[in-house]
């Protein structure tokens, strides 16, 4: 599917994505169909240019700063391969607890590292209701300080996972399911199942199911969302999922039923999360310091996942998917049965069987992130990929 | 006050600056007054370039070393931010308390970190007597490893903030005051407070009113400092002071009473510290690791600190500055009553108010460091200038 | 020594180096002579280019990868520089102990940090049987990932030190001494003394000694390899010794006598290190998790260190040595007697003597690892050098 280096820029050309450029990027379902295909677009055409040994770099000096409020190793080297691919040095900031414990340190943090950051990248998807709303007072106290003439060019943010979606991720899995489909146009009618799965670690954030029917409804899909009961996810993201199928000319439906959202599906994502209920307690256990709470709270939440063992993606299931051979997506890493845990979110000999798309799953997300980033930075990208192509700077002089 | 670059030359052309060259810079009194301007019409320099989208990279490849002997969030991205627009890559040395316990260790460690170095910037502030020399051990050791050609470049040090200075600071403070009054024709006869403040957290480092005292006092202002019984500042920098006063046909004054140093001041600076002497019991505490003592101590000086609680920025106070509206500084974070402490240097609504002011004198920073360097490693900087301009090399392909 | 680039090239022009293309670098035995000479050549031509300010740069973005599974000072800077020099950012990977605990998430980690890494660098050499063999599934599984169209690029990878050879110390050791003598033509008949010696700072791995005797005969010089009894190195890497010795025309011999082996030597290498068999245990006890064991052990180690408290590199020593005048090597730090610990490896004044030239001798290392990766990633490296010289970029526009 990859195409010369003129067609990614006829797709563009057609494209409406003006309001991505000196903006933020927080929810997927913010943005236009234009504005996600042109990110699409970018991604490839910069993984192209890539491939064929074409430097990419956009910016001479800069910085792109990371703030993880979570662990991470794969967003934190993808963020990072971004930055580096457009000229951008990554340098992290490690905030301590208490240095951001006041509004005002915060908006005095922000502006104090962004003096001369090009680009803002958060992850903070722990607790309901903080993580978005912590990102868009970042975004606005750098856009003041811009705007009050303290810093000399606006920082734009891209969400690593917030409480409420996981947009480089999501992105990065829709990219390869397109790859995978041959194009978005084959979309239509192909059906997706996003399952709850068995974990016995508790407390994954919800963000990549949120995140999973609030973009996977756009294409035409049947996307079914499948969780035991007490395992919901946020209602206003369904309700956008609703409306997005709707808009598409797909469905989107809920099912406690893990077989029936895996029967006759094209593609599947058995994954464990949280309830959301669950999520909202502990986020206001932390909120008055109950760390006891917590405790007790993460031990009847294992105890309750364990009455949903059986919430597995096995090789049985899969043989009810189309043809046997649904596409398994997964945002790594999996609780695999016999391998990481004694019982987990999927067999081992599915995971293995996958293993090459899944791992080619991820590799879209430096792309996406790195054409979040190019988007909201360059106000004429077909311009920028004319001249990458003219200038003739090898990425590497193999 | 923006000039062309051609403007940002010719002052070059007109001062002397040769021993920056190659040199070290560790307190801004052993720099002549044509040092200090030509740092400062090279920092105006580079934000001018930068601000017209231009590069100034100088270095193809290149470290900036930066060893932290004290926690830092502002000086840390301002040093990485300048290193960064020169093309150095910035890696940060974060020493095992016993690498360097003996001065052997030391001079090796400075030798093996540096081969590929051409700038160390080292923070050491919390003990009286140690961190200057150290950072003087650090540069003499290098020196030696290039003069033995051990190291095929000299790395030239960058103090960002010792016991006795805080240059990197002091000279933005500066270059902040320089842009507000429209230059530095326009500050004779102005009078400056540099005033101690209350803090409830004690142990605060005495660089910043001395590098104050020591750099301020050399622009024909008049500059008092203020400060309770026993808050005194080492009596050698008041000495630099009071010599500088004279020569630039300034004033340099004292007194135990805040709203004297604040009657008509055209520019306060209300800042906490710790009492010289106790600095250096804390020293010798240290040195011999009585540790129960250092709390002993601490607790003292909270106390003490408390019998000065009205030294306080006050909305009152700073209707007695000149029209009411002197210039308020910072080197933040500040302790601001009852937003980031009960109570504290400063009154939140004056805090407010300066916020904008703020936010401009801590973005010159990075640029002071980045002349700081380039001035240090660049033997022509006119011509670097020239060049920035003529290669027509965008910062940014926006 | 310094010659013309032409002449480096001249040398590639006559040297087989065919196989270091797109290949790692584990053990220095695995190595034709043709390729270790081509990687010497490499290196005083990077040195050389770099010297003269011209650019190195291969790589306009990409990620030099870095895992240290032991501290690190001087390998860590040594590969951060190489990496720069080169024009790869360094993304230090800090592995959390579970996350590599499955062999499964091995594998995935290995791909997921790897998107947009061109080198990897790892040290892990504290457990015998783990280290070497920890790299090579690393690079099994990336070579898995690029030819299964995961990763675009393979990283290669760079052995910064395992529990078998440390080749980047000892190749830097060897180029030192290539330098010292004016070049390999001079070495046969030499005789070099690899020797244990007493360090009250137990567990210092075999790496080092190990990595001498692999390298060092290679040139046709006479090896001895000294030690006290129970001090034993791999056999297996003994015999590669003995092998290289025949080959090259040179001996290979081994004493229990430190005398012995310092008479009349022209180079000795005296230097700590633990048991093979203790290694071994050691290396059983941490499999089962048995730390009460391991402290046990090392306290025995000591008490066993001390029975040979005589093996020190003295000023009388030093002085049975061809004309007193042996060139002292080590990797650093050494323990200096009264100086870094009481009683160690070195005489004070030996060490001090002998400072410039032990600095020198590390000085090469960030060019040996630069060189391995450029020559692993440049299948022409003679073109590569000529379009430094060609494109005149400068490395510092001093």
């Amino acid at each position: 599917m990859t195409m010369n280096i003129e067609q990614y820029i006829n797709i563009l050309n057609k494209t409406d994505f003006k309001n991505l450029y000196d903006n933020d990027f927080f929810l997927t379902w913010e943005k236009t169909d234009d504005e996600l295909k042109a990110i699409f677009t970018m991604a490839d055409a910069l993984r192209h240019l890539r491939e064929n040994n074409i430097s990419t770099r956009a910016f001479d000096s800069g910085l792109g700063i990371s703030i993880f409020r979570d662990n991470s190793t794969r967003t934190r080297f993808s963020f990072a391969s971004a930055c580096n691919l457009l000229g951008l040095e990554v340098q992290d900031f490690d905030e301590g607890k208490s240095q951001v414990a006041h509004g005002e340190t915060f908006r005095e943090t922000a502006n104090m590292i962004s003096f001369m950051a090009d680009v803002i990248g958060i992850r903070d998807d722990k607790y309901i209701g903080k993580g978005n709303k912590y990102m868009h007072d970042f975004a606005d106290f750098v856009r003041q300080g811009h705007d009050d003439g303290v810093l000399e060019q606006r920082p734009t943010l891209v969400n690593l996972q917030c409480d409420i979606d996981h947009p480089t991720q999501c992105m990065a899995d829709m990219l390869h399911i397109i790859h995978e489909f041959g194009g978005v146009e084959n979309l239509k009618g192909k059906k997706l199942a996003m399952s709850w799965a068995y974990s016995p670690s508790y407390g994954k954030p919800l963000s990549v199911p949120q995140g999973v029917i609030g973009l996977m409804t756009r294409f035409g899909m049947d996307v079914v969302l499948a969780h035991p009961e007490g395992y919901e996810v946020m209602s206003d993201v369904e309700e956008v999922a609703k409306k997005n199928a709707a808009a598409s000319g797909g469905t989107f439906t809920k099912t406690n039923n893990m077989a029936e959202a895996f029967k006759d599906a094209d593609i599947v994502y058995p994954k464990s999360w949280a309830p959301f209920a669950a999520m909202e307690t502990r986020t206001e256990m932390y909120g008055r310091g109950d760390m006891a709470g917590i405790d007790k709270l993460e031990k009847e939440l294992l105890e309750h996942n364990k009455e949903n063992i059986n919430w597995q993606c096995t090789e049985e299931l899969m043989k009810t998917t189309k043809n046997g051979k649904a596409l398994y997506l997964h945002c790594l890493p999996a609780d695999i049965t016999g391998v990481s845990c004694e019982t987990g979110e999927v067999d081992a000999s599915v995971f293995d069987r996958y293993r090459d798309p899944l791992y080619k799953e991820a590799s879209f997300k430096p792309y996406i992130i790195a054409s979040m980033i190019l988007m909201s930075k360059i106000k004429n990208p077909q311009e920028f990929l004319q001249n990458c192509v003219k200038r003739d700077l090898k990425r590497w002089m193999k």
